[in-house]
């Protein structure tokens, strides 16, 4: 394809969504959900097409230097398309936020206004190597209503379309309007550069993947985008803890799923408790074979072996790996500091029996979720209630934090008047 | 200056607001009214100064080629600085939204959740010519416990100067934390591009001017923009609208105040009523002397003289004058298209008695603010009973319409457990 065709074709889907985000307005809930099911249906009907389509996918992974953890996530087996087509049925078991009235009032002059929740329009969803991606974003962005346009990585192109073709042509049965869900066909690095210029026809873009995809975009977009970056995370063992808690947490938080955004990196010790704490926690993570990294303090007080230092990277390092950053501060004030500096504004715990103390922490950290004795694992769509989420925004703007439905929705005003005039 | 140093002041004021914007979050309310009305005895207090101030800035506008209405919004007198004082003051009395619980739960394992509206924390504000924007929009943001860079126009530069320092040192003899209200104190244009690339520092930016001014932002930022683009707003005359309450209104939202976002720009008209309402609101606005650009049928209908012929950029203008398009549409379909198609989504309004037309019109208009009956000149926070607006925001993240107290906060999420561990 030259540029010119690459630049049109994603042109003319941006278009294509915007009508197709105007048509989904006009469809009630029981209508998405009907689709809903029609899509899993899609799904499972499919199985054969998208297992032989994932199939090419990973012979051409070698060639694209995949690693082993990455080629696991590209895999689909029945099991995982199973799962892929029960989740679309949990999506239309949720309820829709879309149509629910935020606010209601009647102003002196008689105009009355309403406080609409509505869809957004239409996003773009830029994500790599999972092809699970393909369905979950559609159908959340679906359920509220929202057009979408997909574009994934080469790695999964071949699972990305078949994917995305079940899912249209399940849905299409129950109705589902033209363009509603529309993938990249390509995988061009320039189409990235159009989705993100097109404001005219995307409300908004996510980008799903690492650090440097989502600094491409953030550089080259016009329209809002959510950003879901590192997860930098803390717990911050107070002197008033209760160590045995703080253990339980810190190891939890570091060990129960290394991989994953609201993981501990970072251990915080205040020095009042650093004695005890040190090597009751040090013995404990070596023994799990956690590669620890202290400053001098922590170094001196853990009484184990083979503690690394730490140097100024390890305090902005998401390791998401069984490695452990480690430092001992001077008091409350010094952990808050730490985290507001070092962290990613993701989720931070302070450990501690004393309610001022924990009242400052949650008051004054600078986090999306801010925990007081409990795992920065709970950091979770699901966990929170949400039913599901498109991951967790380290924004502060439109959505922090898990990003579920209701963060997928955008507001109107509705004003009703008898011929008021100014 | 040279670039470096450019840069590196901007940046260090940078770091300087987010320290401000940490100090801030320990304020109380009370605390925050107190300095507002300390900054408003500033400007007061310094009310010479200021006008000294801005008699240079009006001297050199001459030569910056200022026009009259320019110089107009550019001029400070007693009686503006006084407004400007109470309107201060107005804000202290304002609820402040910050600290507000959004949403509290439990999960089934204990953990307590606690959604809690917060300061976004670093606001940019860059704008042009009205030297009122200086304190307008610092003290908006300052009671949502947000520290501020301004950065405005060159033709205020003096004026904006005098101003930020009566607000600093007004609010210092009440405690307002160094650095929170910040002004850039020279106009290198270097130093829009540096605030927008200084995603560490500055959580938002909200650009206030022209489209030019907007569009440079967008194109630039790193971080996310609230834009408060172009109000080409509509007024749609259904088949079943009272005609008199449709011409009331038509001319109340072109003439009231042709100047601002949410003026009439562009009437469409049923076909049905068409040959009634055309002469009817031609007369109307023809002898108010304003300028009518209508499509053929509009022509051939009105049956006034000097109606000149609407070409397509007439539908995508924002006249801010005594100037209407006007256009005759075959249905509610088409006027509805028509206004998703060319509009701006900002204001837009439907004069019918007819229920399901309205319905069908405020759910399928994709803009902020959707009117039945009632003058789009009510898109103002003021006639919204907000109180005070920084802008109406033509986006459909975080904010959209009248940009109020609310939407200049963000919020996090405060968990409490009691050791609890996944």
């Amino acid at each position: 394809m030259t540029s010119d065709e690459i630049r049109d074709q994603v042109w003319e889907m941006g278009k294509q969504a915007r009508a197709a985000a105007h048509a989904l307005t006009k469809l009630t809930t029981d209508q998405k959900n009907e689709i809903l099911l029609a899509m899993a249906e899609g799904v499972l009907a499919q199985e054969a097409d998208i297992i032989a389509a994932n199939k090419k996918d990973l012979a051409a992974a070698d060639d694209l230097g995949l690693t082993d953890a990455m080629k696991d996530r590209l895999r689909l087996d029945p099991d995982r398309i199973h799962t892929m087509a029960y989740g679309i049925r949990d999506v239309a078991e949720l309820h829709d936020p879309t149509g629910e009235i935020l606010k209601d009032w009647t102003r002196p002059n008689g105009i009355q206004f309403l406080k609409k929740r509505t869809p957004i329009g239409t996003i773009g969803i830029i994500y790599e190597s999972r092809p699970n991606v393909t369905a979950d974003a559609a159908v959340l962005c679906f359920k509220t209503g929202n057009a979408t346009i997909l574009r994934g990585g080469k790695e999964a192109i071949h699972s990305n379309r078949a994917i995305a073709r079940a899912l249209d042509e399940g849905g299409k049965k129950a109705g589902l309007p033209d363009h509603s869900i529309q993938l990249i066909p390509f995988t061009d690095r320039e189409s990235v550069q159009h989705l993100c210029e097109m404001d005219t026809y995307l409300d908004l873009i996510i980008p799903r993947g690492g650090a440097g995809l989502i600094e491409a975009v953030v550089g080259m977009a016009r329209m809002p985008v959510i950003k879901h970056y590192d997860g930098i995370c803390h717990v911050f063992v107070d002197k008033d803890a209760d160590l045995d808690m703080a253990e339980a947490i810190t190891v939890n938080s570091k060990c129960q799923k290394p991989s994953v955004c609201n993981a501990l990196e970072t251990l915080l010790i205040h020095r009042e408790v650093a004695a005890d704490f040190a090597p009751q926690i040090a013995q404990n993570l070596a023994a799990k074979n956690v590669e620890l990294r202290g400053d001098e303090e922590f170094q001196k007080l853990a009484g184990v072996d083979g503690i690394i230092p730490a140097g100024e990277s390890d305090w902005t390092t998401e390791y998401l790996d069984y490695i452990l950053a480690v430092k001992v501060v001077d008091d409350l004030d010094a952990a808050i500091a730490h985290i507001n500096h070092y962290g990613s504004h993701h989720s931070d715990c302070i450990v501690t029996n004393n309610e001022t103390a924990a009242e400052k922490f949650q008051l004054e950290v600078d986090s999306a979720c801010v925990f007081w004795n409990a795992s920065t694992r709970f950091s979770d769509g699901a966990e929170f209630g949400f039913g599901a989420e498109i991951g967790i925004s380290t924004d502060k703007l439109h959505a922090r934090g898990p990003m579920a439905l209701e963060e997928l929705c955008s507001y109107k005003y509705l004003l009703k008047g008898s011929g008021q005039v100014r």
